[in-house]
């Protein structure tokens, strides 16, 4: 047997199907090569099978052993791990405390959008999305494993997570959505998973990771009318060793604790600890781990945090702040949620595709990074890509993809921001970041005619002017000593130098 | 002898020239009618020519008596006071803690502008900042009675306030402006000023009026290479008394003790507090007094203090903090720099004009008031509005005018912002002011598609939507209960509601 480095290698095992395997029946394996010994957990996968699945982290040969509660979960093997293929870089990890890699070394610089429910869809919306995706607009994709309960958003999912009987959703309203513990009218057994709700989120994480998208994963948030927000402790902790064992091995996947988590009043702090202490026993593959607030950010210094997952606290600055959160949390800066492009009624979903780039470029010149979402209103079919997926409407996406292209021309790993040279008491709204020679001076929604520069004795640079909103990059000579690059006096443009050898 | 209420009552006097009149001479009036006795210093305006000017605030008949060090200052007599014309309102007072009225009740909605050394200009120039000014574009504008050296700067004024010679200008360029505390090449005697210089700055104030406008006159400021800014306390006490003997007449100005105070190394929190408490003892109109910040507000709870003139201290949020500086000062809010229009190099000169008028609107709707610059690039002549006058290019000016107009459709004296309904946490930037059933919801950045709203039973409601950047008021209909206005998902809209009786 073979399989790629950071691929899926996974075992099937049939079992007994009667009783409630979900709780009755447990399978485990250990996996060896010269480099790691990995402890995995197993799940029943409905219809007497049973699974186990493992990502290697080295090439070579590997052996395992299995073992379970019943007999055919006795066994033993070998298989040879090759050499990762293209486009496989594996997990992404913190790399240089600010920032993302794969771990083959290569940087990962996060641009990521947001679609709720798009797992939740019939196949053949569920197809638009991925086509839409296909286009190289965003590397990272958040969304739930709960369906949603929310403006736009009362229909009833494809499938549900257990077993049982939802509410009657026929006759809900927009007026109906209300934050609440009550949950009439629902019949779940949350100790019976429903399988097919799980691989259709495994069907949507390896799509994904074919697409060379990360999958940030939402495991709980309050949009509910089904209860799976306020489950007690027991089922609670099935849950979430169910997603382990079910996805841990997909080398693309983030453990997003929750949506929101300020929300769920049913929840504590003591709780997401308590998740997050599974996550870090359980997950063999130490996944990057955080949690989205609401209104109050969570501790995001707390060690199990890998990296700060942030939704925007105030109207009129946020990214801008994140110069300072990096200082605070000492970890990768990610702005999740920072408004939508859109036209809805509310201020979260309704900013221009030109602020929500603007956006981007700040928290990017900043060393931090962003989140995308899309909120146009469509009275036809009530789709909206921020839940449902489908096709985009907005003007940002491009712009993002134009703005990841100008981030992974950043030479090194990472992004550093330039000490000093960011000027907001003479009001210059001049976001730099430099690394070794390589600076861009990022100027938002001020409109200069030109730029001054002065530079070290003996330093040559070439000078670029990129406009962030036409998507292009314009030669502007090479320079020395005390110089100006002229401007054309626009929103959202942007000087490149980079020093020559 | 008749004057109208509010003029100015002007005596004049001949006395010695001989000497040093500014200093070694002396004048002084008592005006007397049923309801006022004021005290009033004169001042030397050159040539044996000595002045005494009172602003009379009641009708009716007025005794005077005037003595002085020199046999001619003494006088006495009798004048009528008529009603006001048109368009005379006598002085703008705080009004309802947090606004503005004239004395005679009218509300006044500061919409101000800054040239800051207009007066400093040729005659030609000066008239066409006339000419663009009586467009009523602006009911306020900024402006110094030191000449400024600052960019876009370098030429020597057309006057200067002192006898002496200057430092020579020719050769000095763009980087030769810094803050310093050294003024080689000056030569002045700051014991005698040009008279020349301030009659300059009479008919400019005059100018104004006759144009509905207030002049904020900014008495001290950084930008200098002639050594006005670091005068000891002796010449600084004979400017000050000169000033207020010479300008508290006019019914339309303002003090502004500095433009960046902060920035004036020569000076100390004690010398501002002497200023004030000498403009406090002795003009006799009270004239609104404040001083603006570069860096660090001043302590607006100062008593003296009648209210805040602001520059923003945040590139991102600022009038948006307006709401919060009402609480911490419990005074008018007029933020009198939130960056320009225009497409200098410098951050502070660079937005767009939907940006600025964006800026006006979130401070006028959160109960305060905001200013206007524009400093766009002339490569021909270096005119820019911001210092020199002139013509306006900007996109603003009109817009501004337009708020203005909706402004002083407010009901009653000022506006109150309502409390509650300003929704920053679900993220909607909808900051409505409300007054007795009266609400404008601006929606700035946001682009919604409609807004619901519900009312109170019983009552009905015109609802209009208010384009501020096409500056269109379009009607809504009227409504009652729950319901929702349609929005054309565009950047800049409100929605005005006003009950029906």
């Amino acid at each position: 047997m073979r399989v790629e480095r950071w691929d899926v290698f996974e075992l099937s095992f049939q079992g007994p199907r009667e009783g409630n395997p979900f709780v009755e029946q447990w399978l485990c394996g250990q996996f060896h090569n010269r480099n790691e010994t990995v402890q995995v957990q197993g799940f029943y996968d409905g219809e007497g099978v049973y699974r186990l699945r493992f990502m290697p982290s080295f090439e070579g040969s590997y052996t395992y052993q299995t073992s379970g509660s019943f007999p055919q979960a006795e066994s033993a093997g070998s298989f040879l791990v090759t050499p990762a293929g293209a486009g496989n870089h594996g997990p992404v990890r913190v790399a240089n405390g600010h920032h993302f890699a794969y771990e083959d070394g290569t940087p990962y610089y996060p641009v990521g959008s947001t679609c709720y429910a798009w797992v939740h869809q019939a196949d053949a919306l569920r197809q638009r999305t991925l086509e839409t995706l296909s286009k190289g607009y965003f590397n990272k994709l958040r969304f739930c494993v709960f369906p949603k309960h929310y403006i736009h958003n009362l229909k009833d999912p494809v499938s549900f997570p257990y077993e049982g009987t939802p509410v009657d959703a026929s006759g809900l309203t927009e007026e109906d959505v209300a934050y609440s513990l009550e949950f009439p009218g629902n019949r779940w057994d949350f100790t019976r998973f429903q399988p097919e709700h799980f691989r259709r989120l495994d069907r949507a994480i390896l799509q994904l990771r074919d697409l060379g998208i990360e999958a940030d994963l939402i495991a709980m948030h309050p949009y509910d009318r089904w209860g799976f927000s306020a489950m007690d402790r027991a089922a609670d902790d099935l849950y979430w060793n169910y997603l382990i064992a079910r996805f841990s091995a997909y080398r693309n996947l983030w453990w997003s604790l929750a949506n929101e988590y300020d929300l769920m009043q049913a929840k504590t702090l003591e709780d997401w600890e308590h998740y997050a202490a599974l996550l870090c026993e359980k997950d063999p593959v130490r996944h990057l781990r955080s949690v989205h607030n609401c209104v109050e950010f969570y501790d995001y210094s707390r060690p199990w945090v890998t990296h700060c997952s942030m939704q925007r606290q105030d109207l009129y600055r946020h990214v801008e702040y994140t110069d300072a959160y990096r200082v605070r949390y000492g970890k990768p800066v990610v702005w999740d949620e920072i408004a939508y492009e859109g036209n809805l009624d509310m201020g979260w979903g309704n900013i221009s595709g030109q602020e929500l780039t603007r956006r981007f470029w700040e928290a990017s010149l900043r060393g931090g990074y962003a989140g995308h979402g899309e909120t146009y209103l469509d009275p036809e079919n009530d789709l909206l890509w921020w839940s449902h997926g489908g096709e985009l409407r907005g003007e940002s996406p491009a712009r993002l993809r134009f703005l990841h292209r100008i981030l992974c021309q950043t030479p090194g790993l990472g992004l550093r921001r330039g000490e000093g040279s960011f000027d907001e008491v003479v009001g210059v709204p001049d976001a730099p970041l430099y690394r070794d020679g390589y600076e861009i001076h990022y100027y938002g929604f001020g409109r200069p005619s030109f730029r001054t520069f002065q530079k070290e004795a003996g330093a040559r640079y070439r000078a670029e002017v990129i406009d962030t909103w036409n998507m292009t990059v314009e030669d502007a000579g090479v320079h020395a000593g005390r110089f100006r690059i002229p401007l054309p006096g626009r929103e959202y443009m942007a000087i490149r130098l980079v020093r020559e050898a």
